[in-house]
């Protein structure tokens, strides 16, 4: 049965690229495949409102849209219709409401949809298609690109070219001061932004979740670039990076920095910054980046990248061939099945190239 | 008497143009009047170091400083040589060097000195100058542009690019997530990078130290927004921006945020968020741009009137013209006395075209 | 009599900032004078055209548009209403629609206007009101920033940024390759483009039209260089910059490079580029940079500056202030008769701050 | 026999991240094998000169080189040493110096050679190991990415930022006066930067050296648009793309166009547009962006690559490994034979993904 009209949503955290991948399901649906595209506002959420905001999506909709950073169609990470809060005597409650967006989703006569989004969108999306029946493509969006099944996602370079820039300006006052500058970058999981942005921003120590880092060997690293008389230094560190067992504690001296015997999420680029202060007798500052890594204007990579993944997503869902998720395998946009494209978080890889290329230049990794 | 040698050097915190200015003095002295240039490192300390950081530069040390952020000279907010800090018995005190620094400027044969940098700076250079008869010319440094003499520093508008491309990026996101995003900027006394940065970058809410904020006002124009359906807001707040009398209490609900009745500095982002999150029912993130906002190459803007300073500065030199502080005086570069140029902190004139403009576009400045 | 409604255009080339006076002249009529803004497209084209194009602009129509380059008017060199092209007998003939023009614009309601443009499109406002009664307020427009009545004129700045940015890049590959590198830049009858950019970009060689250029003095600057060991030269170059008596024939090589004895526009970089390789025994090649530095986002200079120039520009009509040209005194935004604004080129100066500032740091601008 | 000393060069034309990729082999080699690295500057040059430009690298050498455009050691696209020019008898002529070469490489103890450049420069290297005993590992630069042997080269990606940077200005000039704009990008063999920037820039056409270009399709293409009031149209061309047969004569109206039958080099961009202005009856211009493609600060993508393809190198030339080139093979950099790199020119691949996608969102390759 020829698909006639497909959904398409975004959902979870903000990422640079999320509306050229729309673009790209709205031209190629359009244009190749006469197929229609309804888009729904705040991933499923448009869905729930009244009026709803659900809306025809056509191609001059998307002027523009490969240059401009967010998504015109919004996006939170709030709404799991298996559990979409509803207000009931006064507070606020979980409901499952999936049986009824499906049914509404039908009713727009909708044959399939596009879901972009992360790890819990695609979970629901596919949730969706087990117990209701709606069918659907994947595309993934992280800007963290730990999704194993593809060598990018879209977005991730963006934030990397962005986390290398702020490197760049904090390198001159580094340097000018003789301080040491930490920087806190987005990576909860996977260090793979802290990692590409330190080796491009030619980062002296960079810290990432893989690898718990001994702040006694950062701070030896900062004194032995002192002795060469290199005043300065500059500390790259993901914000899911840990220290190493019998560690935590020197991090956590204020109680609210621990939490069940761990160091608290947040504000560990100050911590580290005070630490390294103390034990390298030097001045030392941070910035935490936090959202100016996921907004803006895409860079040229991600907007072509966007493209490829919203062109091949419009064809996959053209032709019927659901439960897959778009991935990347350079140079070429491929699909594979959904189960194996979430499953596969990806970290960094230990013994491969990028962390030979950090250290090979000299970057102290925290454990060395 | 003819000068022969001058002496050069950056003091205070790291500014977008200290090289292009520093290369701007070098190249007129030396080919112009045939002087000499030395310059010491870290302000003053160079001279105090064994052995000396002192060092004669010429054309060649030069080389594509125009476009580097920093000081090849180095900068730091210590050691007044009034106000030394000597360890005496294993502790730190201070002490009197002034004139012990006068020697070694004299021992150098230098004639008298560039001094580039910011009240502090300048100010302790006046010192030298009146206790010690060591002359000066001094060229204003400020990323926040509160110099009355001139119309602009140096380095404020690379300041305020920075601040403007930093607002860019947030609004796609807080569009995208129908958000609040307070972005905190320089500015302890005086707003103009906020309030340039501001109007340049769409803010909706503007907060500056010269209007003390009414957290009602704001809420209440985030609240008008969104009953038009603008569902997001960005706020641009100065880190030396107050709350009216009597709202004091309300931005200090942690303890660590109140100092002797006051707001504490820092951190005025996140409490701004966390009320304007609370009293609208939104979500709200926070950014600090802090450094980002003092390193990395100078815009055209700032390149060309940091070199324009140095030419000058070195001009008044040759010519014995001390005492002088350069000026912007549009689209001349003129001299004043030192003492006019200190004396002049201007702050956001509140009848004035910016505050028009601002106001001109339904920004918010907290009072209304 | 109480101004109701006012028309807003822009005319001639594109400039960064016209969207962002746009909207602040809308934001601030509707906002604070309740007065109704009526845009025509293309200029005053939009009124000739059937249906018209002409449309009532609300603030909901200018989000965004701080940050957008162009216009959203759209703009045009061509339809003056007193010499309108129309169609007669197959041919095309001027014709003066000026009358006719009036007629549509008191039928639309409008008690005056607010012209947006360079020497033209003021002109002819001009004559509109003069001839016709329309009376307007001027808001002048001309990347070259040769407008003596105005400090600066937006987009200036940025087409300097965007020069800069260039150069910056020609830089690298220019000292890589030991080469001469030309780059052509705007400005046909004032060099203010070529001289910041060549300042801040530290360009060796800056031609513009206030200076007849000696090519061999520009090749011995080269030749200076070279023998320091200094193996490469960049060259900025207005498009408006001419050789010295005596040069036109080495610059008109070709026959189609010379037109009435002088030498053509267009092009004028390849020429210098020949010619230096040639002199120099060097390699040499040259970009025009062209169309870029009229387009794209404004930097935050010149957004602000628009911004303020838009809010004036309302004020100004509503209070029935015409026949005035808002004009940048820094640092406020003041009003002068427009007679005063048009006649006003204004060349670099020769004995001021910027020609010194360039003198100083060695830049040869062709005559010594 | 271990190996003790290595030299580096860079030959041909400039590419963003030449300094990273140096950087990469010096930190390696001398942190992690104890192998001294020896520059040439300008590519073989430097062995030549009298006396010789040859420099041992150190750590310090390369302090803020990854985020430098250009290369330190100069590059040039003369001086093959198996044809070398030499003067003889006033004339230049050219003379096998290889052997000469190879015997002062041999003098300064170097046990084998990194180089790093395009066909050119790898082939002279590989006949310098084939028939002088010099060992060599490559490292492909290329800005038109087309070699087949690895995933991208270093500064591709840069060069396709820069490029979609260019459009995004030229965009709205184009928009706001109703234009066509026809843009002339790198690429005389593949079409790689073109395809991508276009995507990027979201371009109405592109044309690439794979695909013969109808002018009347590229016509057509925008008079579609113009039937549904988009007045404008951005066109990317690349250097080497080529008309279908029969059409030759159509971009070859100046004589001068003409070379042997064919459309000479240079100048597409402008007959191009003078094509299409005549044939669409709208205004349009044209921009070649030229060598601003080949300079300037890497983007983070390529400071990264080139870093990890340098270190790589050093490993491969450490371990005795050569003969090979290093070669990305997403996410790894690998190894190949030399000869298997050298002869693997990569064009677009019609029927890929960059194809598709770029036809999915009505992008007009000028044969359809």
């Amino acid at each position: 049965m020829a698909v006639k009209r497909i959904g398409v949503f975004t959902g979870g955290g903000d990422c640079p690229g999320l509306n050229a991948v729309i673009r790209g399901v709205v031209h190629r649906s359009v244009r190749e495949h006469g197929i229609e595209v309804i888009g729904s506002y705040d991933s499923f959420n448009g869905y729930f409102e009244t009026p709803q905001r659900v809306k025809r999506l056509d191609i001059d909709d998307c002027k523009g849209l490969v240059a401009k950073g967010g998504t015109m169609l919004g996006t939170t990470n709030r709404g799991d219709p298996f559990d979409y809060p509803v207000e009931k005597d006064g507070k606020i409650v979980a409901k499952d409401r999936s049986a009824e967006l499906a049914e509404m989703i039908r009713a727009e006569g909708i044959d399939g949809l596009v879901a972009i989004g992360g790890d819990g969108t695609l979970g629901i999306a596919k949730r969706l298609m087990d117990e209701h029946g709606i069918p659907f493509v994947g595309v993934p969006k992280t800007i963290d690109n730990d999704v194993g099944a593809t060598d990018y996602t879209f977005g991730f370079w963006t934030a990397v070219q962005t986390a290398t820039d702020a490197i760049d300006r904090l390198h001159t006052t580094a340097e000018s001061h003789d301080r040491i500058m930490v920087v806190e970058l987005m990576g909860r999981d996977a260090g793979h932004i802290a990692l590409a942005a330190g080796i491009a921003g030619g980062a002296d120590c960079i810290l990432i979740p893989e690898i718990p880092f001994d702040i006694e060997k950062v701070a030896s690293k900062i004194l032995r670039r002192q002795k060469k008389r290199r005043q300065f230094s500059l500390v790259a560190v993901a914000e899911g990076a840990r220290p190493v067992d019998g560690q935590v504690s020197v991090l956590t001296q204020r109680p609210e920095d621990e939490v069940g015997g761990q160091v608290r999420l947040g504000g560990l680029a100050q911590r580290v910054s005070d630490l390294l202060a103390q034990k390298c007798k030097m001045e030392s500052r941070y910035v935490v980046l936090g959202h100016l890594q996921r907004g803006g204007t895409p860079i040229a990579f991600d907007r072509a990248l966007a493209t490829a993944y919203g062109v091949k997503a419009a064809d996959c869902a053209a032709a019927g061939n659901w439960g897959q998720m778009v991935c990347l395998r350079t140079p070429d946009i491929v699909t594979v099945p959904i189960d194996e494209g979430i499953d596969s978080l990806r970290q960094v890889n230990l013994t491969g190239t990028w962390i030979e290329a950090a250290r090979g230049v000299g970057i102290c990794l925290g454990d060395q």
